[in-house]
């Protein structure tokens, strides 16, 4: 069976090689870290997914959590990975030094748990909600919201999650119903419902607290009457003692899969007597969620990546090892099969799972380094990695998503019949995966962020900024010969890219926007593929920088291997943005004509 | 909860209005049949997918198949549903008259099935593959075999399968080593191992008659020296009971979905006792065996679609009932939330579902329909349509298995997180629907089985007939005004398609098999989408004439929809044919020489 479940070499060529991560040790923020001891950190990271999280990633998916007597009992080993996490320093990796964390790069911090998540992505599910929920306090709580909960929660005692979804509004966050109504006291009584939270409630922890969005009475009707509250399963009663907070896990939903993690079903106030405390100030919480939810997004797209790289690994192990048939051009019927990897077809599917999850892990780092830049960088260049990260946030989400299902489906393709069968992993990441398009918001809702918002915004000035760096790429691979022709691709295709785009506007302009959004999920498609391929190209240059300066003869292989990746990514997604390309310029309408009507018989 | 599992009137339109099966009643073999007994027939197969099968969808998934004592338990309603098909003349359907079955056309035969397999894909098996087997004992086996065997079969009393998989051969059939010893008697001695055998093995029939592939003792190697045995689970015992014939069941498999039919795992012959009688003359296993596994690669191919319209079904409902968000355009978040079908990337994805699905239909009702002429048709007329069929197998197998993914991934899409849920029966369809692309010939073998000898096969006529097929519906289309743009459409695809293939061609003689097939996958993809989309002309065709001479007020609706289905189809997924064009002309020979060793790191 497969042990290896991401590759330390890739990971290596892309934070030092190809996004250059020790660079930020320029700033004073991060000059305290050197390459040393970021080597040291992933090899920690390593460790725990090697030793603690990939031995539990099958019985955690066949143990799925269940309600039992009103509490979430899930796999005994969550407790533990929530304590290594705490005491590793994994929940502060990004904490600032003053607050006693490691104020680590997020480049250095996402690539550990892209590490995590190829090891067990639900497993680290846990932690990483603990991160955002805690981040969330710390920066728009007040100091006594930070010293009651963020103590507890760095120290994976207790869970962090995030309450948006109800039932009657899962995408639609302005119809939320959940009421904050305020008393006396430094808190407000909270009442309603919600679903679909992650983490919601378990037995592997002392105490859930959720960041949970309600409405104060007689606050504005839609989004802007949306305030963020702090809402703990346990608060503490009179004697300091932690007592029932009035939230009552209602149901837990048995899924596809991600099965190591439980979504709850939460009831609020059923008694009268949750309590809810206030972040920052009424009616901005939509604003403070987005905080937390522009880096959940990235991390879903991380996690899809992960998922997706574990899967290669599995799918690589078998076609190595697996003989079956001979080459197509040996008539020979008595010769021993062949491992079925020097079949062209399988060859193929590793390589489209290898093009598409190591361009999306590329740009998820790239993502990582824009918002470690926008964190370090003067105030100039503060705005154009913000809007750079605007523009890339829901292609970052969306793309690893989308093609990690296929690529993950590709890989159960590498194994026949047994990749259908749970003797092998292959059919749990297929069951894991498909959560990736749909959490923290569905590829659609990603669409209509990218057309509808993020192109549009500040007069186009991040999609200004998105093809100014492409350019820039472009013109740095034209001095290599051998993508010199990649970077003509590339250039095509970018220019297709601002036709479409010029287009769409037209439309916005003289049909309004439901004509103009109508195909965003395509644009979006469309987008995203350029976008990993400018990363590939990057990529390129890497490896040519590598090759030219005379890299080891140990490395030759990899980057060789990489070299073809890069080409079968330009030579068989690429011109996927053809057909999107013709059918986005056509705008009909088809689908906004489409009558409910016509759907029946 | 959706109760509604296939479009009564989208098959009558595609078998009277498209494929005309009357028409089939001007041949002596099915003038006994008529509309109105076509239609009575259509009557009772919606019925008992109704009653019958569709109950028991999920319960027969959520109590998968288990192996006790021996023998592999399966949902009780196995018994009765193999005893329903057997009394109601289902599993006869195609037999002639004067063996007692109903020679019904294979059109009307495979909409039934279609019917069947939306309800309840798994509990369909059962009976389908029993129906396979027998039919291959009635064309090939002794007057002896038939007797002994195909009664209790027919009556759903006895299971059939086809046993071909082995442990060190999948795909690769001339590795198998199952081992067929002559005896003194009229058995041979049988010893060895089956894998992957659906309904090998289940207590809800009185035996199991295993159509079993082996290699007679000193044959050639290769698949010339496999020969057809009928090896059954029991035997008749000297006094007429029936005893054990050594057959023994030693795994069924944990699978990923179709869990309501076990796949087991046999071993023969461990005591030297397992009997099996030689079907036809010796080394001609392959060859009956391909008789079978043609019509079970159409059959995935039409499970696929079926599966694929039920989940569709399912999610209409859903989009339908489910409210959330508003228009776009609609800016006021106080007016009530709209049924999420109004959103326009919701119609898109149920159009993509609808298009993919019902242009799948037609094609395989296509080939139901050359399976019938070519029984029928006079003797220069049967070549053709046997051509026809040979071209259009791998391809009717594979376009429905991967777009019915594809489909029902979007159909779990439009659900969001409830998709994701069991509560809803998409996550089952998801899990079900991923093993077409895998049995009876994964899609790489499909795609050479295309390439490397459809294309090929008699100096390229059925490629010829194809196109004129093609070009015939083209010329036709241009009559209507409303169908002369997509004709253009189809007409320039299926020019990409020539000259692809053409220079294919090329590549074979220039540069060997290898770089000739390597791609073969993507023109297997290229060759689907032109078909299905001459599919959906043909449909428009069928629409245009009966808007024409005046069509029914209740019909209207429907008609206008079918045409913005098809309108989708080839507005949305012919372009994409562009994309794999331009791939298809570099034959760059990337994966063929893309090395093992690249893959390491």
């Amino acid at each position: 069976m497969a042990t290896k479940f991401f590759s330390d070499r890739n990971l290596k060529f892309v934070l030092y090689e190809v996004h250059d991560v020790v660079s930020l040790t320029q700033y004073d923020y991060y000059a305290e870290h050197n390459r040393k001891m970021f080597d040291m950190v992933l090899k920690a990271a390593g460790k725990l997914g090697k030793d603690l999280l990939f031995p539990v990633f099958e019985e955690m998916d066949r143990n799925q959590p269940e309600l039992v007597n009103g509490e979430v009992r899930v796999h005994p080993s969550v407790c533990k990975i929530m304590k290594e996490y705490g005491e590793g320093g994994w929940i502060t990796a990004r904490v600032p030094f003053d607050l006693d964390g490691e104020q680590l790069p997020h480049l250095m911090a996402d690539a550990c748990e892209y590490i995590f998540q190829s090891a067990n992505y639900s497993a680290n599910a846990y932690p990483g909600l603990t991160t955002g929920a805690a981040n969330l306090i710390e920066t728009f709580g007040s100091k006594e919201l930070y010293d009651t909960y963020t103590p507890k929660m760095y120290k994976g005692q207790w869970q962090g999650t995030m309450a948006l979804t109800e039932p009657e509004a899962g995408s639609s966050l302005s119809d939320i119903t959940t009421m904050a109504e305020p008393t006396a006291e430094d808190y407000y009584s909270i009442k309603g419902q919600k679903i679909f939270i992650s983490a919601g409630d378990h037995d592997g922890v002392d105490n859930v607290v959720h960041l949970m969005l309600a409405k104060i009475e007689g606050a504005p009707v839609g989004v802007k009457g949306i305030s963020l509250f702090v809402v703990p399963k346990k608060r503490f009663g009179e004697d300091g003692r932690l007592v029932s907070n009035d939230v009552v896990t209602s149901g837990v939903y048995h899924k596809l899969g991600y099965r190591g993690c439980p979504i709850a079903q939460l009831s609020m106030g059923d008694k009268n007597d949750c309590r809810g405390w206030l972040v920052g100030k009424p009616h901005n919480g939509l604003k403070y969620m987005f905080l937390m939810m522009n880096s959940a997004r990235i991390d879903v797209g991380l996690g899809a990546a992960s998922m997706a790289t574990a899967a290669y690994y599995a799918a690589l192990d078998y076609s190595k090892t697996r003989c079956q048939g001979r080459n197509v051009s040996q008539k020979n019927p008595g010769l021993p099969p062949v491992p079925i990897i020097e079949h062209a077809d399988v060859k193929r599917m590793l390589l489209f799972q290898r093009a598409v999850i190591e361009g999306s892990f590329s740009l998820l780092m790239q993502c990582s380094k824009y918002l470690d830049l926008q964190h370090v960088a003067g105030d100039a260049e503060k705005t154009k990695y913000s809007l750079l990260l605007e523009i890339l946030t829901p292609v970052a989400k969306s793309y690893p998503s989308e093609m990690g299902v296929q690529a993950i489906s590709q890989g159960l393709q590498c194994l026949g019949g047994s990749g259908y069968c749970d003797d092998y992993p292959l059919e749990q990441y297929y069951r894991d995966a498909r959560i990736h398009p749909i959490h923290e918001g569905t590829t659609g809702i990603q669409a209509m962020d990218l057309l509808g918002r993020k192109v549009l915004m500040q007069n186009g000035q991040a999609f200004n900024l998105f093809t100014g760096e492409l350019q820039a790429t472009i013109s740095t691979a034209t001095k290599f010969p051998n993508l010199q022709g990649h970077a003509q691709q590339l250039k095509d295709a970018l220019a297709n890219l601002e036709n479409v785009t010029d287009h769409l506007l037209e439309i916005a302009q003289t049909q309004g926007p439901e004509y103009f959004l109508a195909d965003a999920t395509l644009y979006l498609e469309l987008f995203g593929i350029i976008a990993v391929s400018w990363q590939w190209l990057l990529q390129g240059i890497a490896i040519q920088k590598a090759l030219i300066d005379g890299a080891k003869k140990k490395d030759l292989n990899f980057y060789h291997g990489k070299m073809i990746a890069m080409q079968y990514f330009l030579e068989y997604e690429l011109p996927k943005t053809l057909g999107l390309t013709a059918r986005l310029m056509r705008s009909d309408g088809l689908t906004v004509e489409m009558r409910t009507e016509l759907f029946n018989d």
